[in-house]
């Protein structure tokens, strides 16, 4: 309960204009991007200098009050839904670029610096940073670390995991542990930074990073294969990998998709083809030549209709547009989207395509299929009527049947959009009671009264 | 206290011809390769079952006996020094190569597989592990992860962290523990896989590992850069990455290695030199030859006498046998090598170079220099005699200093040598005590007793 007297500590802490406790400001950070039951918090407050932050962490700390901690929201596992009644705490004004050292290739970022805009800004002076989640325009670089968020170039360039070389993060009493380095190797201590990646604001508050840049790649090169089976296009995922080629995005929609992205954008898009796949290979221009041929030659082996490379760079946007409307196109549909990302080893992905179709059959649903194939994580997207409590029932148990398909196939419940609220009742399947116990005891001796982000991966605590 | 109850418990548990008492095998165990004071063990065990060694684990907490679990030894910060009359436990039974799965990318391997074993046979079918720490022809894969082991292609293709897909390992009960897994992205809990690496086994038992394997470059070509000046090769190295070139490795060999490495075995060496560059660049054909070009031209920018590319696999294999020869020929020469690692952002070499210089001077030592200058990771090592009480007092000193200089640039204690023993009393001036203070609380309920590898990392526990 936020009492008077605690909204005036707030405010004296962060200032009267970054306290908000009116109903639609509470509304406003009810919810994220996660198909749940909104929950309202009991104040929001917006630190402007990362001194105010620790002393937000401490002050709920002191007064047992559940923070949570968010930037755009834009996760999908309810990573970022308050506790009722507890502190909502944006780091939307800790947005600041403190370096890029272009010798040393790294650069040092607030919180809440905006994905696309910091790839943008070291793009500016020619590096490279691979991590380009599917929300970078909106997403913060806090929310892709407490996450660990993934993206197209995953495949070549890995996750944002890869990128981290040190978290600078409030504990739980508002102290600040560095940990990591700017060097490229680096074992002092504990491998805490490590350990913040993918913890869902459960273990610290992120105060800064430390991130790794790379050159960019000399030349690309995007196309696109239209299948009229789907088994060929996942078996030529497969083949352009067991040749030893690594494209910097290697991605999948089916039939479904293409349709309902052509109907948003009337862009030429074959919709009678089974499946596409978009593919972008990098690196040396002959290499990129090399690689494109090659991929071409085995796309047509794998009976592909067409292979359509992008002649310059309007071609290639085209490509790529199409692929980011997937979702915005298939979330019109209906009014519930339900983005899944039940991830396998990409050999894996033809059994995976099965099934999911035998699922929506099962279960008379709506399920477009687009994603990452490259590294085996799709995104089988349930469109539905959350209202329609019938058809909502039958999403749950498609779901749950979703979950079990994938761990069967070797998977794991969430290639890149995590646990939080929504599938923490499904960890133990994957991890063992043995590994959540582990996890458990460590969150409790860290967050003895259980104030970050109570409820996310582990599910409810009894501290 | 090892009882004679306690000896038949082991006996039962791992077989009584993996059990050792007797005084030549507790003195075989009682070092590994730190310049440290050597503590005997009370029993060695050896398990050749993982249950068994669940089994050990429990047994030893159960008993409170202190327990260090390790493959070959060759750490240099004596991660591996038993506690008083504690446990040793072998990993050297434990060594099948489980899987390796070449449509997916990994293998699945037990702990005291040997590394460069294990790279041989993934390179039999076409595959890279790309780790090579310089003790590879020894080194375990169980060793490797306790110590984040880096190498000389850590430069572009990272260090051993960057390879570790998964991690089971045994908690402190004997439980066994799965975390990460078999696909590129997982972010299903905890990253308890990256906190296991580098934790020198003080946070669990590892069992075994996923790792990644990547296809290997399609050419490469070796080179040697001869510079009067050593200031000219360090800003040689800056340039390089400045151009946006990553060498697979680039590394760093003073005068004074160079004279050792020739009087060592006759190659024609240039021992009038001040420094020698040996680079080598990989990747699609035609890019090795421009990347080859480019970094021939700069060395030549940067005062470069000679660069001589090698012209064959023999040539090739010239350049890294006086690159691995460094370590051994130094060791030669007194009775007493201390290795150092301390890393800096690569553009700080030059700085760090000086420093070393000034630092030899200062306490007329021997400092022989060589190692990664890519990755900013030289090894500057002291020659000398450890029982020459008044030489080492100087080199005790020098290598404070070294440190010291290390972090003032920005740097980190420890590149990839590790924490152990022999560092654990710097940490706080690197991580600071909150950092510390932090990990502790981990470690103090995940290891309640204390029991797993006392001492290491984190200095002496109170618990």
């Amino acid at each position: 309960m936020i009492t008077d007297a605690l909204k005036k500590e707030f405010e004296t802490t962060v200032g009267k204009d970054n306290v908000m406790t009116d109903a639609v400001d509470l509304h406003s950070y009810s919810y994220d991007s996660a198909v749940l039951e909104q929950i309202q918090p009991g104040i929001v407050v917006r630190p402007e200098q990362s001194e105010d932050l620790g002393k937000v962490v401490k002050l709920c700390n002191d007064n047992g009050l559940k923070l949570t901690v968010r930037g755009a929201g834009t996760n999908l596992s309810g990573g970022t839904i308050p506790h009722p009644g507890g502190v909502v705490c944006l780091t939307t004004a800790l947005d600041k670029i403190l370096e890029v050292n272009e010798e040393d290739l790294y650069a040092v970022v607030q919180p809440g610096v905006i994905t696309a805009k910091f790839a943008a800004h070291v793009a500016a002076k020619g590096l490279l940073y691979p991590p380009d989640p599917g929300s970078q325009a909106v997403s913060t670089l806090g929310g892709n670390v407490a996450e660990n968020a993934g993206g197209l170039r995953a495949l070549k360039y890995g996750v944002t995991k890869d990128y981290v070389m040190g978290v600078d993060f409030f504990d739980v009493n508002g102290e600040l542990i560095r940990t990591g380095g700017k060097t490229v190797k680096c074992v002092t201590g504990y491998n805490l930074a490590g350990l913040m990646i993918a913890s869902e604001g459960t273990l610290g508050v992120f105060e800064k990073f430390i991130l790794k840049l790379v050159p960019p790649p000399a030349a690309y090169k995007a196309m696109m294969a239209v299948f009229p089976d789907v088994m060929d296009a996942s078996r030529a995922v497969a083949a352009i990998i067991a040749n030893k080629i690594v494209p910097a995005t290697l991605e999948f929609m089916d039939n479904f998709t293409i349709r309902t992205v052509e109907n948003f954008r009337k862009a030429g898009l074959p919709v009678d083809a089974a499946a596409m796949l978009l593919i972008e290979v990098d690196g040396h221009p002959t290499q990129v030549e090399d690689d494109a041929a090659k991929v071409e030659s085995i796309c047509k082996e794998h009976k592909a209709t067409s292979v359509r490379v992008a002649k310059d760079d309007a071609e290639r946007n085209a490509v790529w547009q199409a692929r980011r409307d997937a979702l915005p196109a298939l979330a019109r549909v209906r009014p519930t989207t339900v983005l899944e990302d039940a991830t396998v080893p990409r050999s894996k992905i033809p059994a995976m395509m099965e099934a999911l179709d035998k699922i929506a059959k099962k279960y008379d649903l709506t399920i477009g299929t687009f994603g990452h194939a490259g590294d085996g994580n799709l995104h089988p997207t349930i469109l539905t009527d959350k209202r329609d409590k019938k058809e909502w029932h039958k999403v749950e148990s498609a779901i749950d049947e979703i979950f079990d398909e994938a761990l069967a196939l070797g998977g794991t419940l969430s290639g890149e959009h995590g646990i939080g609220l929504a599938k923490s009742k499904y960890m133990k399947n994957e991890c063992g009671i043995a590994a959540i116990e582990y996890s458990r005891k460590m969150k409790s001796v860290l967050d003895p009264k259980g104030i970050l982000n109570p409820g996310k991966i582990l599910g409810p605590l009894l501290a």
